[in-house]
């Protein structure tokens, strides 16, 4: 991966990452498409609104339909036709936050499956497996999120079991990555498939066999202690990624720790290497990583809270179910230039929310992911002219 | 409304209808956007797969959002942002179909809305009142709609009923048409509006005001009784519409008597006037509708199958469920051009149905309507190369 920072302002950056599949200016939201698809929009959309990257979870493509079958499926760039730059995280917040009966030891997790019960194992070498057959552009290693609140003790174990196993996880890069080195899944086809073999189907003429490379990002803990923080940033910048993120955060602590966090965090990690803050998306908060000094975020707020009827606005969020928008001929913001705000009314919009219909969803989708990415291209625009204090100034009022 | 047959072939017909929102080729396939939607797809899209005319429904519009409201929004066109063709059932087929402690007489029909339960009024008067306020381009006529079975007593009262409300409803169009007449809602926005005066919002250039004309189709019953059926035609041509349509049809009835009373009733139709045979459209009967001179079809069939994974191909129907589609990586049809064809495997499109992903449906449903709209352009085409009788039998043998 190519990384250039092309502007600073105070600790924000404006950098430009280049991954084979194209370039992704920081910073940088990436939309979260769960199970291969960003809920309620189409892959064309995302492009026309400007998305440079998204992230899929590694957890739930492994748990359904499987990770072999969408290697089977051309991997995941095909099998969701979305040929720009895609994350994968690792499925260790998944297997924390979702799954039932979670077991852990030194080499990784077992745990049930929230579809169906069935039991599973995660660890560094599966994770970068899973990853690897999946075919994602970026990699995040498999951590332990540590929990809040968390004794000082047990956020340490954390931290060093995430060391251990980011090492692990590099050297299983590796080994796919230089050999082509497959592992054995719990859920095989039978037989199993070679690496780029493909099964079924007809239409030779689109599967796109892009080579390309993987990247790999560490992932820091520490849990809430600044200490151990910054112990974690030391071991696993020494094992070296191509890019480092914080995770742990946005997992109950109040904002003030969050945000101290991040402020303490940032200026430990390797300045030429992209920075990622995992789960956060609140645009409050993007504001202080970005003035932090962090590239890259992901967050379903936007997706979700529009399937919620919750919409951005440049005067702040409201909800379409309002009464008062029964009637209302204006758009949903009169500033913004989305799809839905050039065609629909707020009664039309409100409308087919209370009606439940499947139009509602997405067009309230278009419209929050097109808030989300017009604030990152202005942020990143503010940083490039120096004025990224004015910015988040500003911003703080409406959000 | 202009109407020119083209070309017939034995009794089908190949024609073009001009509403002031553009034409209809027919034999045509209206999409049903039942409350102001065609559900899981967006207009843009219904205009690229070549939709020229669409069905909304009174009754729900009427219910919700209400038809002031709809017409405070720049009326059904605008409120939906769909600037074709729009025909508006007259809400008598739902009101018999979904709403509960319905009673009828001369009058009209008094039922509870299945949403809340309130109670309404329903009549010719109201009927044309709502449409006109909801502004379609093609209105129809409030008919009693004979159940299956009745009895010859029951659908002779039906059909005398049916021919009243078709006299009062010419009536009332007329009225309304000349002089803006506008009905007093049981639930009017306070003040009521004016006939084309607008409420709320601030960006009048969005405002619409396009001068149309509004047509109204008379509708036949009679049950299941050929002389009952002749008599209704007879009477309602009297009364002279802008086009015909057969109701009471494929309401529980054996598939033998319905094609049979398709057969017996198009001949007795003016020639030279569309025919509409209302809420058919499974393929093998449009077939028969086609062949027996109908010009005009809806039906939820090819929206409702494709949410439910049931999607149209050249070899036949499929639902995309199976197992076997795991990780198959052909088309859906590899015969198709359609949007989801172009660019999602068998497998992608599995896994996103069993995920209940949003984009399923949209994807489907692009899909079956993409087939829909081909199957009636091709069938016009065979209509007028005088080929109908092969293209029949070609289809009847895969549907």
């Amino acid at each position: 991966m190519q990384f250039d920072i092309i502007k600073t302002d105070r600790n924000a950056r404006a950098c430009l990452c280049e991954t084979s599949r194209g370039v992704i200016n920081t910073p940088a939201f990436m939309a979260v498409g769960t199970q291969g698809t960003v809920k309620a929009v189409s892959p064309d959309e995302l492009k026309e609104m400007g998305a440079e990257i998204i992230l899929c979870n590694t957890y739930h493509l492994y748990l359904r339909p499987g990770h072999e079958i969408v290697s089977s499926l051309g991997g995941i760039h095909q099998f969701m036709n979305w040929d720009r730059t895609i994350l994968t995280d690792s499925g260790g917040f998944q297997v924390f936050s979702l799954s039932a009966l979670r077991k852990i030891d030194e080499n990784g997790v077992h745990f049930r499956s929230h579809l169906d019960g069935s039991l599973h194992f995660i660890g560094p070498e599966k994770a970068m497996g899973i990853q690897s057959v999946l075919g994602s552009d970026i990699e995040m290693t498999f951590d332990d999120c540590t929990p809040y609140p968390s004794t000082y003790e047990y956020a340490l174990e954390s931290l060093k079991r995430t060391t251990l196993w980011a090492k692990q996880c590099k050297e299983y890069h590796k080994k796919i990555q230089d050999t082509g080195y497959r592992i054995q899944d719990t859920t095989p086809l039978n037989p199993p498939l070679a690496r780029g073999e493909l099964k079924g189907g007809y239409d030779a003429s689109c599967i796109v066999n892009r080579e390309s490379t993987q990247d790999l990002f560490g992932i820091v803990q520490g849990g809430m202690y600044k200490d151990l923080r910054k112990t974690s940033i030391e071991e696993i910048v020494t094992i070296q990624f191509d890019g480092y993120a914080v995770g742990g955060l946005s997992v109950g602590e109040p904002k003030e720790v969050m945000h101290e966090m991040m402020y303490f965090t940032a200026p430990f990690l390797p300045v030429d290497k992209p920075r990622y803050l995992m789960g956060i998306g609140d645009l409050k908060d993007v504001l202080i990583g970005v003035e932090a000094g962090f590239d890259m975020f992901d967050c379903v707020m936007p997706t979700r809270n529009a399937r919620n009827g919750t919409l951005f606005t440049s005067r702040g969020k409201i909800s379409i179910k309002r009464e008062e928008f029964k009637s209302d001929r204006g758009p949903l913001d009169p500033q913004c230039e989305c799809y839905t705000c050039k065609n629909y009314s707020r009664g039309y919009l409100r409308h087919i929310f209370l009606s439940k219909e499947i139009l509602s969803m997405r067009l309230n989708t278009l419209h929050n992911l097109h808030f989300y990415f017009n604030f990152f291209r202005n942020m990143r625009k503010s940083i490039i002219e120096g004025k990224f204090s004015e910015f988040k100034s500003k911003w703080e009022v409406i959000l």
